[in-house]
Parts: C-alpha cells; sequence; structure tokens
C-alpha cells in the first residue's frame, strides 16, 4: 500500500497507523439508520463520513467490505429498553405493517442517500433478517455467565462482566458513576441493575414485530443487531467501526460488551465516530422546532431555511469540516458552503479548456501530495478542500493568462481534481445526479436574450418565432415589466 | 365498490368476480426475482403486468397490500433441488460474501423496475429474512404428517399428500402421469420418490448460507419461501397471487401443497399468471444467444437489437397484449410500439392547447366507460389503449379544427387520459422518468437555427454571441458540410 493512513481510535483517544487484519481486505461497519421516519440532517454526516471513508481506502486500494445495517426492530422510544418499538409504534400509528413502513422509509433513505451521492454499502443486512444470529450470540452469553432470563426476557449482567472486563472502556464511563447514579429499582423492573441492557424482550400481546426463542415469544434488544450481524458478515473481529458520537454509549459499549462476553475477543481494532451537529448552535429536537429532513432542506421548505440548499452543497458543507469537528448549519454557513462548492466546480470545468505553455508557474505536484497527506492523517477532508482552492486559484489564473502550465502539470491537475473533487470527495454537479438541467436554464436565458434583442431592433418575425417555438417545445415566456420568465408547461 | 373486476383465476380456468377476503383490503403476493443477476426481458412482464394490476386496483378503491419477495437463498441451479445454490454459486465464482451478490443485484433489479416506472411493492421481503418462519412452517407440515426428514434434509411427501389432497390442481398435471415419467430412483438419492420436493437441505461444508434447524445446518427449499412470508404478511389465505406461468409448476403447485398441508386451508384465493415472452418467435435462452438483459435494452447494446428501445417502450410494449397471451419481441414490433407510444404522448400533451367549442362531435364519456369495462375485464389493457387511439384521432382531429369539443368533455377527455395513460398504465415520457431532456434538444434546433439565420443576414455578431454563450454553458456546436450539431461538453 503506497498510503499510510492514521485513524482516529476513539478506544485509545489517539491516532494509529492503519493495519488492517488481513490486507489487502478491510471490513468497514456503520451503525444505519432506525427506519421510522425521514433522514434528517442527523442521518447525513455519518453518511457522508463514512462514504469519504469508503472511498478513500478504496481509492489506495483496499478491498472494503461496507456493511451498514437497517434497524427495523428492538429499537425503543427510550433508548434504555423502555418505551414502544419505534417501528411498531409508527405503524400502529398509520394502521400499517410494520414491515410496510420500514419498505417505506428504506426506500426513502435510499433516495435522499443517491441524491447525497453516498455509495451504497456492500451489504445492507436487516436486523429483522438475524433474528436467528442474535438469539444464537445471546445463547453464548448466557453459556458464559453474562447474562439471565427474567420472565422470559434476557438481560445482560453488566455487574457480572465487569468483574472480568472493562465495561465503560469505549466511552470512558466508570461503573461506579453508573452506580452512583442509578435510581432505585422499583419493584416491578425485571433488571437486576438499571444500567443492564436487554438481549431479548417477551413481546406484550399487542406486538406485531415477535418470533419464537428458548426464552419466549419476543424481540432482539437495540444493541444486540450490530453484533450478531458484524460478526456474521465480517467476523468475530473486523478492522472498522462506525458511526455517530452520540451512539459511543450505550450502544457501541454494549456492542463491545456483548462480542467479548460471546467470543472472549475485541470485536473491532479501529472504533470511529463522527461529532454531532448543532443548528444555529442548538442542538437538533422535535421540540426546539429546527428538525429538519433532507427533504425540507433539499426542498428549502422548513421555516428555519431562508432558501433550498442542494444535496450537494450539505455534502461539501459536512465534507468542509473534519469529522472530529462539531458542525453547525446555519443559513449563513450553507450559502457560503454553496458559493464555494460553486468555485469549485466551475474551476474543476475549466481545466479542460486551459492552455498549456513552457512552464509552470505553480508547484502543481506539491497539491496533490498535499491532498494525500491530508487524507493519510485521519480523513482530514477540510484540508484536502483548502488545497484544492489553491488549485482553483491557479487554474483561475491560467485562464487568465496570469500564470502558465506545462502540459505535464495541466494532466497532472486535472487528475488531482478528478481524483479527489469527484471520486474522494464525491462532489459532482447536482444536476448530473439529479437528472435537472442547468443547461436548459443558461439555454433559456440567451434564448430570452436573443428575443429581447430582436425586439429592440423591430425583428418582431424573429421574436415571435421564438415565442411559438418554444411554446411547441413545451416551454411557456411569462413577459412582465421586471422581464422576461419562462416555466415548463405541466 | 362502483367498479367490479373480474379475474381469469388459474386454478378454475375461468374469469372470476373479483370478490375480496376482506374489503376493501386487498392481498397481493407475486413472486419477484433470484438476485444473482442482470434483470431480462423475463423479469418485466411479471413486473409490468402485477403493476397494471395494483395500480388499478388502488384506482378503483381497493387498499392493497402488495408483497413481492427478492429469493435470496434456496433457489438451486436444477429447479428440481439439484446443482447449486444460483446466489451461491455467483458469490463463488467472483469471490463475493453471497449477501455481497445480492445486495448489488437488488439494486440493479431496483433500478430498472424504477425506469420501468413500476411501482414499488409495500413489502419486499427476503427469504434469508425469514429462515424462522420457514423452519415453523416446516414442523407444522411434518407434524401434519407429509414431510419426512432424511440425513439431514426435509422432503415433502407429494404422494401422501395426493391421497388426501389434490396434488396438480393448479397445473393440472396428474399424479399418475408423473409417476410413470419418473426414472428410476437411483440409491444415492435421499427422496422416497423424484416428485418429492425439499422443505430443507442439509447445507455442504462449502455453502456459506446455513442457518441452525432441527435436521441439521442447512438452507430451506425454493418453493418454501412463498409460502411462509406470504402467510407471514398476507395471512394464511390472501386474495390474489401472481407470477409467470412459468413458476405454475412446480413452484405455485408446491407452494398450494406446502400451505395446505401446514394450515389445513387453502392459501390462495384468485391464482393470476401472465404467459411467456418469446424474442423472434423463440424462447429466450443463453444458448441461443438471444438472451437480452434490461439493460442491454434500454442502451441497444445486444447485437440482436437494431437500436435502443427505452423503457417506456418497453413497458407499452408489455402493455398492447393481455397478460395472459404469448408476447414475441422483434425489432418490428418494437418500433411500432415505440411510435404508437410516441403518439399517445403527444396527444396527451395537446389536449391542454384544445380549443373548446358549443357541441362534441365524439362521444368521450364511452370512451371512458369503455376504458373501464376494459379493465374490469381482467385487466385487458390492449382493449384500453385502443380506446385511447380512438382519443388520439378525436384529440389530432380537434387540433386540425376538424372537429369540436365542449368545455365539459374537454375536461373529461383530460381526466380519462391522465387517468388511464399516467396513473393506470404508467405512460409518461422516459426523459420525466429519467430526468433526460427532449425539451434542451428542442431548444437547441431553435438556437442553431436562430444563428443560421443569423449568419445569413451578415449579422456575424449575433452569430459568434451565440457560439460563445453556449461554449460557457458547456454546449459545444459543430458546423459541417450537412449542417451544424451539438454536443454536450464531457
Amino acid at each position: 500500500m503506497e498510503n499510510t493512513v492514521s485513524i482516529y481510535n476513539t478506544a485509545s483517544r489517539t491516532k494509529e497507523v492503519f493495519q488492517p487484519l488481513n490486507p489487502p481486505f478491510v471490513g468497514l461497519y456503520v451503525c444505519g439508520p432506525t427506519v421510522y421516519g425521514d433522514a434528517h440532517l442527523g442521518h447525513a454526516r455519518p453518511a457522508v463520513t463514512f462514504d469519504l471513508v469508503y472511498r478513500y481506502l478504496k481509492h489506495i486500494g483496499y478491498k472494503v467490505r461496507y456493511v451498514r445495517n437497517i434497524t427495523d426492530v428492538g429499537h425503543l422510544e427510550n433508548d434504555a429498553d423502555e418505551g414502544e418499538d419505534k417501528i411498531g409504534k409508527k405503524a400502529r400509528l398509520e394502521q400499517l405493517e410494520p414491515m410496510e413502513v420500514v419498505h417505506y422509509y428504506t426506500q426513502r433513505y435510499h433516495k435522499d442517500m443517491d441524491l447525497l451521492n453516498v455509495l451504497s454499502p456492500n451489504i445492507e443486512p436487516h436486523a429483522s433478517g438475524h433474528i436467528i444470529e442474535q438469539i444464537d450470540l445471546i445463547k453464548r452469553i448466557i453459556d458464559n455467565g453474562y447474562a439471565y432470563e427474567k420472565n422470559g426476557s434476557v438481560y445482560f449482567d453488566v455487574l457480572k462482566y465487569s468483574k472480568d472486563y472493562n465495561y465503560g472502556k469505549l466511552s470512558g464511563r466508570v461503573l461506579e458513576d453508573l452506580i452512583a447514579n442509578t435510581r432505585t429499582l422499583e419493584g416491578q423492573d425485571e433488571k437486576e441493575n438499571s444500567f443492564d441492557f436487554a438481549l431479548w424482550k417477551k413481546a406484550q400481546p399487542e406486538h406485531i414485530m415477535r418470533w419464537p426463542s428458548p426464552w419466549s415469544e419476543g424481540f432482539p434488544g437495540w444493541h444486540l443487531e450490530c453484533s450478531a450481524m458484524s460478526a456474521r458478515y465480517l467476523g468475530n473481529q473486523f478492522d472498522i467501526h462506525g458511526g455517530g458520537m452520540d451512539l459511543m454509549f450505550p450502544h457501541h459499549e454494549s456492542e463491545i460488551a456483548q462480542s467479548v462476553a460471546a467470543h472472549k475477543e475485541e470485536p473491532v481494532r479501529y472504533w470511529m465516530h463522527n461529532n454531532m451537529i448543532t443548528i444555529n448552535g442548538q442542538k437538533m429536537g422535535k421540540s426546539l422546532g429546527n428538525f429538519i429532513t433532507l427533504e425540507e432542506l433539499f426542498g428549502g421548505t422548513h421555516k428555519a431555511l431562508e432558501k433550498a440548499y442542494s444535496p450537494m452543497t450539505i455534502r461539501f458543507f459536512i465534507l468542509q469540516a473534519q469529522y472530529r469537528s462539531t458542525l453547525d448549519f446555519s443559513n449563513d454557513a450553507l450559502m457560503a458552503a454553496e458559493k464555494g462548492l460553486d468555485r469549485l466546480l466551475k474551476a474543476h470545468t475549466l481545466i479542460g479548456s486551459l492552455k498549456t505553455g513552457e512552464n509552470s508557474t505553480s508547484d502543481i505536484a506539491s497539491i496533490r501530495k498535499n491532498c494525500y497527506e491530508a487524507m493519510n492523517d485521519d480523513f482530514n477532508s477540510p484540508m484536502v478542500i483548502a488545497n484544492l482552492f489553491e488549485g482553483v486559484r491557479i487554474i483561475n489564473s491560467i485562464y487568465n493568462n496570469l500564470e502558465t502550465i506545462t502540459g505535464e502539470d495541466l494532466a497532472l491537475l486535472k487528475e488531482t481534481f478528478d481524483t479527489f473533487v469527484t471520486e474522494i470527495l464525491g462532489l459532482i454537479p447536482d444536476e448530473t445526479l439529479a437528472g435537472k438541467n442547468e443547461k436548459l436554464a443558461g439555454l433559456m436565458e440567451m434564448v430570452i436574450d436573443l428575443r429581447k434583442q430582436a425586439r429592440a431592433a423591430k425583428d418582431f418575425a424573429t421574436s415571435d418565432r421564438i415565442r411559438d417555438e418554444l411554446s411547441q417545445i413545451g416551454i411557456l415566456l411569462k413577459d412582465s415589466r421586471e422581464g422576461t420568465t419562462w416555466e415548463i408547461e405541466k
């Protein structure tokens, strides 16, 4: 491998040189969505972050098996094993079979990911499709003495586990603190300790999603699926596990405990966590009125938005920050990102029309080298972007005859932009992706101006002809005092 | 329900009035693809056929739950329980985890379906995600005495079942003929009779897709998944089961036997089978060199094709035949379909620009009525299309001032076309769907002509300006002796 990547491993709180278990193969597992509602800003960041990781590892020669799950059962409203199943509740409210809810929102999630140019993972396992693997895992944990059954439900025994292993090693939580902060258990609670978590829950009579098990008809606990499915597709130990920082505790901490309790082996070699997003400095939340879905963002239909922001603007905005920094969404910041992206993509297009000269006034090779170094340093995309903007400056200078470039350097510059802008950062014009057509808009601007020119010259034959032919194509012109606009006939 | 639909029930070989079990709810199950290769012509017909059924039943007021499965395990190379698992083999050849093969081809299948404007079903269950349900079904069948275990595999006992029920009732096969045509069983065969079929197969050591069961680590037989998943999502008895005629035996016949053996209840009330396709009169097959994938069809890249045929042309072509007729693909027939579709869609667009008069020279209401009657008569789409073409004739006549129409009738005509062309037949311009842009082409034709006109008038300022501005938009003009062409800059 020509490039050596350093990854900030949450488990060690340090940057470590990435050494996969079985190079050139890399196993990458990322926590995917619970599909009971539309994807929102909070989904976009991990998706884009690990898309960057996936794209770069592939680019430098690794054969990556990227697994991202779909949570379609077991995620309760309260993450601490209480309340209704999120999907079950949505299904009840909408009078649907839970799998109809799952299918509907999975499709919408995929559509949003396509718009963000997020590549599909290689395997997208559903929790409900791996009940057998999850039951098998529970059996192993019970056999090894780290879980107990109570009234048909099975709970992980955190206290017992903590005597042999370190529960809290990933998140830095200390068991003594967890104990100190624990409310007194009420009589009806099945758990021996409130920080124990469910591996299997006995289904209430009204619960539709249920499967037979040695303990009861029921369903698996939320943390279990990731342990079961990562082991199924990547092995008991694998290279990288990613997700949002909010999942570190209890979800990822519990994943480690489950896997170690079952297999007596650390499941994950490198833990990666993207930091959280805020909106105008605030946490996103339904009660704060700043809960913005991706569809609302792309359409500009949420009241907090001054305008629509295209999927590629959102992608660029996310990549402008290193994934371990917090990221604050605001109209100003998004508009700035929109402009920046536009400059970058225009310069990329311009490369093809640059003329070559006898020498180069800028050091192209070092831009390329800096981009690789930035990516090798824990996927530092803002540093890549800064270097690409040095390239943008050079491109514009050459275009304006203020600088020169050799043919060889021009080829290198093009290769650098193709590699980093398109392939690794995944930034391409929205219309290329969505099939919208900026060309049509540009063309209409020109045609309207040609018509105006004809009218000014009293060439009404031409101006009428333009209007008539446009109408035949299905494009309507609207003249007003402010000028002429157009729209496509419905 | 205002409309009463008659369905040709394969089980009774007659048209029957459709009466759902629990109106207005309708349960519809259709056999989906085995995802180990690209979708081909043989996949397009059932997909479009049952999309038509789904769209129409919804249109007339039913609440349809449409379930179409993804076969990702258990479908062996030889449909009679022999040979390698189709997905396992592909995975072995491509050195992938089988679920990578499944994910890859499922996505490509969805893409093709989107292009064909085939609506997604409400639930798309995977066979591998329902192993528990399948094991449960096998247990019931064994308990009821209609299956036997041999060396860790479980087979359905067709002879025993035939003593109590009618194996062959759907396909019309007679058990005595099956027995007479049976080769002598060789010693190593585990089946008691060669027409018995596998419910569970013990996995060979090299087999990756395997699950624990009471009989062995193994995998379910191919026919089982549809029985298990239709019961899971639609109940032990449900309304409509669809699929290609080639699936009638042994697949659907075995589904009935499994469900009856397990639940002592007929699973399906209306069996619908679309007829087969041929290519230039021949069956499609890899050995005949006429195996055409949808991607090849849409791109015109197969040697049997004289040109590319758009997805909507294929959809229209399929709908031009009643689903129970055979359908022969040929270049001539496809080109004719392309022209017909173009006429239909152009007329649909033209409705918006028709002028109204004091009376109507044609009977619009009867066109609408005929369309409903045709659909009510076993989804007779060619009859709908014939009536719509009568509408096309009228539209063109009115447009050319040869006929007149009242405002009321014009609204009715528009509603009829919107309903049947767009909503029920699902015919919309390809570019609307794929984001391609015919408008751009029309506009460029006009712009090139304006430039030619400017040059003829020696107005070189304008002609140069057009070229320059186009270049800035990213559109290049190429002048040659034959005239001017354009292309989008790469």
